[in-house]
């Protein structure tokens, strides 16, 4: 099978192409219509804010990335150069991601809204789109860099470099994303809603632009990030556990999978249509079945041509994309306010907030069981089938369509961004909040099925690495009945917990001091809340983003520091414990957090419909109570979760494994 | 060493002296006066009420252990009879105790109040022997069972048994009692206090005796039987461990050293005294440290004796021991409102129950930390001087004075009762409540002790336990680099979130069936609000009684089939894998549950006491919810927990392990 030799060229080959792909979308986006001044004014303030941001956030990454390179290059025992130089494309790469993905969701937003006064379908378009460019550019730069690595190195562990270079990048991005977009958010609604009786998205509210920049810090930057560590991070564990079974064969099928979930997701995108009376929920989710159905038969083929003594890894491919998007409607189960779960947390508000909290921590814990046993099913298909490099190859086919993932993923708050636009600008018809408010509904389930994908695809990627991990440093077996090894398992179980805590405490510190802002310019700005003066956005921009990204340095210090000191001082074995031990508390106190906090969000917009007294009622003040403590829960906790056990894993993998 | 043999015997014989101390304490309880007629019929409430719940709860649990003793007689593969009637004999000597305990607590309480007429010495005394009654008939029962069934049959494995009986038990008394003590306590307080504004205990509440009665079924009970688990459990794994290396002195010192912390525990009982000024916790406090010298002394002297080739097992128990009370006291700091954490909870009250939650969640998920750290440090000592057996040792050493721990911890329920009562008799002096309300005070603190403990104790024998089921299975290595092991490490971390959510489930339920019947009495009774009509408290004692047999069975089921389904269908390693997931995400989702609770509960007397606004501030309704919210976490859904963690490493050792 030399010949097959060839085809690795595909996988830079096919980054390419995504990316060009996102830059055909980014002019068509650009081109569209930004509406009239007002509207282009706010959304500069929403653009300038998150660049602002995005600045901030890079320049203390950078700092970050420097010293680790350093270190990489000059403590590594072998392989030091090539392996630093990884990192550092691996960093670029994920930035370049984020930076292109932020810059045209700020110019989406307002498109959208514009494009609402025409038609759904052309509002629609252009979210999409807009969402469509950091998904490509994720699976693009994530591609195209692992591809050209490979290519020069021809080496799968000097390429793990180039992840953990991509989840440095995410760890600012996700934490510091998190911190940012929930202190807006909590500050502009304590004070701003709740206080000055303002409704959402007045422009009279100082803290309401950088509510709007949260969202795409947060949910487009934060989201993408998460998801390239993801999808470099399972295509990279199931190259390095290939290479020992089957040679190149077992590292070409990976990238191969990786470079026809691409084509798949671009062919995906053209079947993203819609009209003015459907649901838009329908033309994402025929976009995404496209994408897995072509996605499936090339994996195929694939498989057929690569590993044709293994046709089974085809089953552990299908049982990876299978389980992920299972994951997803789980995850919409337990959070819409079509199902019973959160029917019951509303019904629990008529009791107080107390209640309320009670039910919603109940639905979070209770949400826990399908998806592990979903993974688990996964697992055990991908393991009979194909060993521990099926169930790395499980997580390639969970995460091939990362494109379109991301793309339905950044949709939802390029939506609510143009929701929020409209609110802002005086004399647009009523017709186009209408129209945005439908798209933004639709934001809230891909919301809640792009978290559970993250949570999933997190877990399944970062047990691979785990296992890349073992290989790497050359265990032939982690034993639970040695005692080292039960401490690195209960030290890895509590750090999700700390780590936790610490992110949490952060959001109430970063959403304090946007408080006292607010408070302070409604006291301070004559005529501000009389709407003849206007609110000082820049200052809670500036105090949003420095909490942020003070707050994010020591939850992600412990990311790193943590398996280097467990590695070095109770070795090798206690580490995959440690391993091993936070991806299972953590994996189930991700779910719980990303699914009590969406299901309190829905149970009070399902109040705020009419039931249960509707707005302003008791019930709806219990539940918004339960929406407050669920914020920082779903949008920072949660969600970092995912890069904590990644991170960790691929530090293992390439800082700590070599040394053994 | 032959001579060493006839050692054995201490181990029953001292189990018969501290049953015969606890039934002399009884007699001495007894003989106090109850007081006046009133406080008579008030205690003789709460006594029927207990003794009906303990009558139906044993029904319930008489069915399931005849069913599961015919289980293990017929199924079997080895030993059938034998390990069957160990088991029969486990679950009665547990049932007793809780009777005992029990039994003693609802005369104590009346007694205590009565006594608090003369000095608060008196009063501590008689609080203190009630406890110590429950504490003394864990242990004896609990040592002179499983030493005469050593005897007997001469092989720890068959003993395993008399361990899954004691769980059997403490499975429904933990579950159940946990279920019962919250729904009363939420349908006393939701009703009687906020709707009708009665003061807590008022007469007039037709749920204040049932709140009564589950502080005795919850707190002395529930909390007994949990320990009676943890304490036979670890003298057991030892044994079973100890077997192997050591032969016959492996089995013998665990016996010895649990023999020694009886007669520490009985001298110690000596030096609870106090004076009318000083704090009844310096008493408590002396009584404990007083059991661990002794206790320490007779280690060394055991392991010199018995095992002379390996002195270092000497730090395994010392370990074991000290870091058991550090746990007490890391819990006293994050529970007790001297300390910042929960400050902070009070202070974040200011601003509305969602503050109040979300930091009492990151106070909780932080309380794991140092607890795990801790445990981490036991364990690595003991492996380092004993090896597994060490780590078996080492929960001995932690548990060895259980009879004074659980009779620090019993002390604080009947004081509570004691106080309740005092408040429904209508002309005692305010000088009982005031002594009542300072030994009441105490117990909140000895709580979130014995919780810390109970948690920390529950972890390190549910290891030692799998350490045990490893080695009955006959298992070399359980390979986390293998995917059926991390299968079973997913789904077991994941049982502890589902065991959690349906134990909260079915406090709300049980609770809104209370809620239900406390309003109907306060509507159909004419005159019952006014003190003129008396209020029906034994329907509500009906009501929590059968809502929580009911209500635990669902989870009870859940921790006895998942070892079974898991090991049968994925095999013994897979189980193994079960098990340490369990105890990972179990443990700290206890700790965090327990502390968060116990924090939100101090916060709300902070604020009590005059800080933030004090009574019917907005603060201190903010800070209502918080309580009420942990009040299911630390009191149902926490504790639980350790029983879920211990029963199925114990099903797995007793009724799985002998099929591989």
């Amino acid at each position: 099978m030399d010949n097959l030799q060839s085809l690795v060229i595909y996988a830079p080959a096919m980054g390419a192409i995504s990316l060009l792909f996102a830059l055909y979308l980014a002019s068509k986006v650009s081109k569209a219509d930004p509406g009239n001044e007002m509207m282009v004014k706010i959304s500069g303030y929403i653009a300038d804010g998150a660049m602002a941001f995005l600045r901030k956030q890079y320049s203390a990454v950078a700092i970050f990335v420097l010293i680790v390179f350093l270190v990489l290059l000059f403590l590594l025992p072998s392989k030091a150069w090539q392996t630093a130089i990884c990192y550092l494309v691996g960093a670029v790469c994920s930035a370049t991601a984020g930076f292109l993905g932020m810059k045209v969701a700020t110019k989406a937003n307002v498109r959208t809204t514009q494009a609402a006064r025409t038609s759904q379908n052309a509002a629609l378009g252009i979210a999409f789109s807009g969402g469509a460019v950091m998904g490509m550019s994720v699976t693009g730069l994530g591609l195209l860099g692992l591809g050209l690595l490979y290519l020069i190195f021809e080496d799968p562990t000097i390429v793990n470099g180039f992840a953990m270079g991509g989840s440095s990048v995410a760890l600012f991005g996700r934490v510091g994303g998190g911190i940012y977009t929930k202190a807006a958010d909590v500050g502009a609604d304590l004070v701003g809603k709740v206080e000055a009786g303002l409704p959402e998205d007045d422009p009279r509210n100082p803290a309401t632009i950088a509510d709007n920049v949260g969202d795409n810090v947060g949910d487009v930057a934060g989201m993408g990030s998460d998801l390239f560590e993801s999808y470099v991070g399972s295509i990279i564990s199931a190259m390095t556990l290939g290479v020992l079974g089957l040679g190149f064969n077992g590292v070409l099928l990976p990238m191969i999978i990786a470079a026809a979930g691409i084509i798949a997701s671009i062919i995906g995108t053209f079947f993203v249509k819609t009209d003015e009376k459907s649901n838009p929920l329908k033309a994402l989710n025929m976009g995404t079945t496209v994408a897995s159905v072509v996605l499936l038969i090339a994996a195929y083929i694939a498989v057929r041509l690569i590993t044709p003594d293994q046709p089974g890894l085809f089953w552990a491919i299908l049982g990876g994309m299978v389980v992920g998007m299972l994951i997803g409607f789980v995850t919409q189960y337990y959070t819409a306010s079509e199902y019973n779960p959160t029917r019951g947390i509303a019904k629990a508000a008529t009791t107080g907030p107390a209640t309320v909290i009670i039910a919603g921590l109940g639905v979070g814990m209770l949400s826990t069981v399908i998806p592990i046993l979903l993974i688990c099913a996964a697992i055990i298909l991908a393991f009979v089938t194909g060993g521990l490099y099926g169930v790395a190859l499980a997580a390639v086919g969970m995460l091939a369509t990362t494109g379109m993932v991301v793309a339905v993923d950044a949709y939802g708050p390029i939506a609510d961004n143009a929701g929020g636009i409209a609110e802002m600008t005086p004399d647009l018809p009523d017709s186009v909040r209408a129209t945005t408010d439908k798209l933004d509904a639709v934001g809230n389930t891909t919301a809640a099925i792009g978290k559970g994908f993250a949570i999933g695809s997190a877990a399944l990627t970062a047990l691979a690495l785990m296992a890349a991990y073992g290989q790497v440093a050359g265990i032939q077996s982690i034993n639970l009945l040695d005692p080292m090894v039960i401490v690195g398992l209960l030290i890895g179980g509590m750090l999700p917990f700390f780590f936790c805590a610490m992110t949490m405490g952060a959001v109430g510190k970063a959403a304090g001091k946007m408080v006292d802002e607010v408070r302070r310019q409604f006291r301070e700005i004559k005529g501000l809340l009389e709407g003849t003066a206007p609110a000082d956005y820049v200052k809670c921009v500036e105090i949003s983003t420095s909490a942020a990204i003070r707050e994010m340095i020591a939850p992600g210090l412990l990311a790193v520091i943590a398996p280097i000191l467990v590695g070095f001082i109770l070795r090798a074995e206690a580490l995959g414990g440690m391993l091993a031990g936070s991806i299972v508390s953590g994996v189930c106190l991700a779910i719980m957090l990303a699914n009590s906090g969406g299901a309190w969000d829905n149970a009070k917009k399902y109040i705020e419909e009419g039931n249960y007294g509707g707005k302003n009622s008791p019930a709806h003040a219990a539940a918004v109570e339960g929406d407050t403590v669920g914020d920082p829960c779903k949008d920072t906790a949660g969600p970092s979760l995912n890069i904590l056990l990644k991170l960790m894993s691929i530090v293992s993998l390439v800082f700590v494994a070599p040394f053994f």
